[in-house]
């Protein structure tokens, strides 16, 4: 690797010529040469098109599909030479097939122009892109359902306001992010669903006069079928903003499992340690293990929310059709691509490695009179105490425990009667973390069965 | 109307006491007392749950429902007192159900928590937003494509980087907008099938001891199911983020349009007169219209996108189960859902209003030798001439007609055939503003036919 | 409090009419009315360079005036009724003073227009709400000052990556918000300086022809100066932008302190416990605090930024000079001010009345070896050797200690010297956590007497 | 060029191993090598102040510095190899350090840490780039100024809701963009001026034990003053945030005055023409300029703008000291940078190269009668007449000009008289676009000689 942009010219004038300058503005090859195969599988499409619809001859249509393999052949050997000066990917292969094949390489731009190109390929970029996205998702989240299956049982305490609440079982803690996930997959598919229609054949604005068959390219290129109106479709990146918002929606959900982590890890928690793998040592202090993996996906989320943002910033009261504008669409999508990808590979890595110390979970799970809520629900259940009164004769249970420095369990009944003539011995069967846990099997509850029907569904909805 | 803060204690001391200032930060019944319907509704539910599930009795059930409804009277007759120390919503109502029916209003509140109650509260509000914008933005593609059909034939310049490039139909125009508002629509519903999961019944984070049943309160408040983890249900906010992402996106193709109103109204353009009702006039100058409807349209979707983004950064990096951040949750979507529906209303009239002059858009659309890609065009189909070299061609062409001052149609066959021998009088046909539009009846292009056809689409897609 | 908007036309249509839809989307008096005093001491000084100009009469001018004073009177006493037919805070007013004194009113008029009288009104208003916060935040300061002072020796854990670094005095940690906050100071003043710029008399855009004396009213408001270009004036909002961005920086500090205070009264720290004036508790559940402000502050910070983007979206694209769109800038300035003050005063508040657990405090920073790097630094210093090997030696002594489950004090110096020979007595003087507190006392280090300093360089500073 | 990431595994499962995964995440070098030259000054100072304080010997840190001069040189000779498991700048250089000079090398990082070197070359870097941007924005305005002195007397229509409202000087509005950027200049110059202390010596977190001096290296690196509080120091990341809001803010300036170029070059203005620099043309129609660098201007307000959201959202909810997630903090700054110099001299050349039509804009200008607002005026300074029913006057005049389909100046004396029966002969001297624009020579107004009067500010202020 050689340094780049290490010595711009600090102080110094910037001296570029307005070429120069135009040059760096304009081109977009360092970035849209990510859309070379797509741009080649279009071209592919497009051209046995022109020839199905008898446009161009067959021979020609031979002559430039042999063309686009070779140059395909050339990228995937990464022989390809990109030049700054074509500008953009489309110029570049175009130019190469034009020295490959010679003249006849003019006629595949038949019936198209770059505003129809360049989103065709773009789409097809951002349908792999969610392909690839929905596969690394349905990989978190079997990680996600393998460790809850191994901690359906393992109780550890349950937060509001990051006080403990009511005891929670961890497998079910972990569930909660599988549906989380659930629900980003759905939004990537629906975002997938409404960008799959074809643009191919609207050429510059307003379509085109040749005797195409739009319908040809779309299914060539597993459309569902063609965009409905040309202006539309040369000026519309919705597809890239569903992208982006599913994303964010998805780096929001793992920086709050990030967060977790990272407290989780602390030396105040320790609920969990995670492995080298997805941590930074200190040179000097053994014990600390910076929680950095989770850390940068926690903060990856703010960049991608930015990505976002400047799209819809920049398709903001956008007249119609194309404006040059619209060529800062791709590189917030590659960057959030790139950003989301990492980020849930390293949070899938780190689930797997990670240490769970299920003791010290338990512990802090039964600190706090965690059943202060079952003894309310049992008031109402035996004792037919409305709802709010029975809460009150808890609050007072709990603070004769409190003030005797016992859990409620260790109080006796007489105490208990002492507030609430009517409670009788019956009470102690609630009286455990392990009870508040298993008893609460309403459905989605925390018990280890709802866990497991949680994990059944799963299994069934994914195969 | 009287006057509110209007005088903070300006350059003095805040001097509110601790509780004040806890008070204010806390309370949320200055705005959530929009979900009061909501409320009332999912607390029917539910205490209907609760009598079919044996938790309560019959009677008591018939006391609840009783009392329910005479709030939902006094609300709806605007004699409900809203009291801000009573914090929210929730507590309005069941404060005020205590004073009605006695003790037993605190049955109500068996097997349920604050928690899922504002949630389902809250997604019940949503999904009733979603609704009335859909049915807004069928009355705005209504509009649309009425205005479509009418101008299906009047020519004006397509543009491109705000350059005329071809020329299109406003018909095309009009429908470009009805595909993106059909996006819009497919986004919103994209949201409200995702979010349609019931989420009472979950308690504060865990579920409950009670034995109730979740799908009877799911099926009675019209969701597709009850949701499938108690831990998830009440930390999520999707459905309001996926509420803004929607409405940002509508925003943004507002924008759009109402860029487009306020260039065309302009006096360089004269393309559109907007009538009295969106504009307001100067005292003084009587041919100046500003369009201030459509610029406050453009202007409100800087305040969605904010809304949007104001929610994903206040989830970011939240650890679970219920944090009081999420409080932020509601005044985003308010705000946001009165401003997108006042933007369509106000789109709506406006374009049923405006005066459109077909005459000064078809000089326009005239002028620039716009049937200069036609005639490349005629080239390829007619002399088989590859496509690049026929637009070299067809530039030279140009170029003669430039120097002469006429336009192609006036130039002599001779010229052109100076640049090409081979053109004949064939060409003659296709040099028009109104050929370059026929004739480019590719699916999805600018044609009166294809706009038909699209016009066509919507009707037999929408009823 | 009565019921607003609790029942928009769900499911129905919105029937407003075009007049109404208006009305609603361009009358700003709804927010605008928080400019009332602003207004009227803009108009005052406008009418006093009116009459020193003679553009008016002496006797024009004093009827103004007083027609002014009672409007003034008027509203402080809460008797001012507004009326959103009237539109905006200007025409309101200006049609009371005809009410009030006739059509020597129109006289006021002179030499103005809307726009430069909006912009005057708005500067007013934030230079105002800086002058407001900022002296909450020299308030929050002065709790941080005090309180750091009486926890200048207090010992708890210096985190990194959440992992507990080095030990760090609590004074320290809070003096790092105070610098914070110093430089939030810094920020609203500079915007206020910048900002500082008297717009009155640039009218609609282009300037006037009476001839005004902009100095004589750039004074009297209190300027530094008449802005310079009449059209950069009327579309300028900077300075709201200015306004925003300070605030939101703020807000982000506020919301990291008000995590940190999450963390530190959460069961697994139990570092401070806040009061139960910004705590909510649970009726059942004694020990349960929740840090509900806390939170509140920490959410709020999304809000802010938001106001922030939306206004910079709003702005973005627009052509000079007024626009409509402009209109959307005081909502976003009015909401972050409010929720601003609301977050200092709560943090003050809560700081103010927590109480710190300094033991706690204390253990968990002698936890994990935080004399690791002192030993380090301490071979280097005494034996000469360069920093890296120093490191990799002291790493070598920890995990001896680690491995007998001693700290590094209690390990005998035979073992030490196992690792590194030349190791002699010395070093235990610097083994104990308040060894490394007091010795890192380099300028801005977090031993007790830099802390001190730093107050002291806070009081200078402030007085 | 050769291809990049031009074949990720679509459909096929991203198969790297956790530590491949981890490199990824967390390597920074492919960024922050731009910091290579701020860090090896920032060592270089530390060098010098540890030997001045005693802490190394002259010897030793002779050795350094020749071996850090070696490295300055290696780099800038573009034979410096960054390699990624280094994974950051410092630790490259350090080990080219240590290659060259032996074991020595590990002197140099002692009494520092990554903490505080990491955000000293960030600081310099930033300052670099503030001077950087300075020069070019500075470069800008000066051409704003010259054409501004070309064109002061050249009148366009003034626009507000882009209704022409009345007739302005081309140089005044030009005049308008050089103080907006006046204003930039000065926030970024804040933004230096709070951001200029310096944090090196505070080590990890907690300062050092090492006796420094930092006055030492604050001074020899340009500094004010070293930093104050040691944990402050270490997280804050407030400068990266100043810069990237005074960039928004530019940029959206930018974009506005991007917005205008690219409606005056557009057909229906024709108020300029652009360069074919700075334009891109389409081989087919000739007269057809697409004005992409002025698109592209407006296009990247986006970006930056989605940066600084990105940085605030990475800060928001962050405990104290450091978190790796700070890392995020140098690509959008080092984004926006190289985006924001680009539109800037993008902006300049194209103000450079432009042609300007000054006699569409005077025709412009004429239309629509921009004279009613002075003829009211007039009433009001000659004829004593109300503000309010001088303009009701002047618009009943305006309504016969426009009946008779004449000009104001066309419209004969006894026709205005049989409005306002005081009207005389005088009024005929303020009826023409010129004098509308001469007499508005209040303090920042249009008039030629308000023009040239800013344009005398603005040389003595930046001399």
């Amino acid at each position: 690797m050689t340094v780049k942009n290490a010595n711009p010219m600090w102080g110094g004038r910037f001296t570029s010529s307005p070429s120069e300058v135009m040059q760096k503005m304009n081109a977009s090859i360092t970035f849209d040469q990510r859309l070379a195969f797509q741009d080649i599988r279009a071209s592919r499409a497009h051209c046995n098109m022109l020839v199905a619809c008898q446009i161009i001859s067959p021979s020609d249509g031979s002559l430039i599909i042999k063309g686009l393999d070779q140059i395909e052949g050339e990228i995937s050997a990464g022989e390809f030479q990109f030049k700054e000066v074509l500008e953009d990917i489309h110029m570049n292969i175009e130019n190469r097939l034009g020295q490959i094949i010679g003249p006849t390489a003019g006629k595949l731009h038949t019936a198209r122009s770059r505003n129809d190109q360049v989103i065709t390929d773009f789409r097809l970029w951002v349908r792999d892109a969610i392909g690839a996205i929905n596969l690394h998702l349905l990989e978190l989240q079997n990680t996600l359902v393998s460790t809850a299956e191994k901690h359906s049982e393992t109780v550890m305490p349950g937060y509001t306001h990051m006080q403990s609440a009511q005891p929670v079982t961890f497998g079910h803690h972990l569930m909660a992010y599988c549906e989380m996930i659930e629900r980003d997959r759905s939004r990537f598919s629906d975002a997938k669903r409404r960008m799959n229609q074809c643009p191919l054949g609207v050429a510059a604005l307003a379509g085109t006069t040749f005797p195409i068959d739009r319908n040809h390219t779309s299914d060539a290129l597993g459309f569902d079928r063609p965009t409905a109106n040309s202006l539309d479709t040369v000026s519309d990146r919705d597809f890239a903003i569903d992208f982006l918002a599913a994303a964010s929606v998805a780096a929001v959900h793992l920086s709050r499992f990030a967060e977790e982590l990272v407290l989780w890890s602390s030396p105040q928690f320790r609920f969990i340690v995670l492995s080298d793998a997805f941590t930074t040592g200190s040179s000097i202090m053994p014990q600390k293990k910076n929680p950095d993996a989770a850390e940068l996906i926690r903060g990856k989320s703010g960049r991608i929310i930015g990505d976002l943002t400047s799209l819809l910033i920049v398709l903001k009261g956008l007249p119609l059709a194309y404006s040059k504008d619209l060529q800062e669409d791709k590189e917030p999508v590659f960057d959030t691509y790139d950003n989301l990808i990492l980020s849930i590979c390293a949070m899938k890595g780190m689930l797997e490695d990670m240490k769970v110390n299920s003791e010290t979970m338990r512990q802090a799970a039964g600190a706090g009179f965690p059943e202060a809520t079952d003894l309310a629900d049992w008031l109402v259940c035996n004792l037919d105490i409305p709802f709010r009164s029975a809460h009150s004769i808890s609050a007072k249970i709990v603070q004769q425990a409190e003030e005797r420095g016992c859990t409620l369990k260790e109080l006796d009944l007489k105490t208990m009667q002492s507030v609430e003539p009517r409670i009788h011995n019956g009470i102690f069967d609630i009286l455990s973390v392990d009870s508040c846990v298993s008893r609460r099997n309403s459905y989605g509850g925390t018990s280890p069965e709802s866990v497991k029907e949680q994990i059944r569904q799963f299994r069934i909805n994914n195969h």
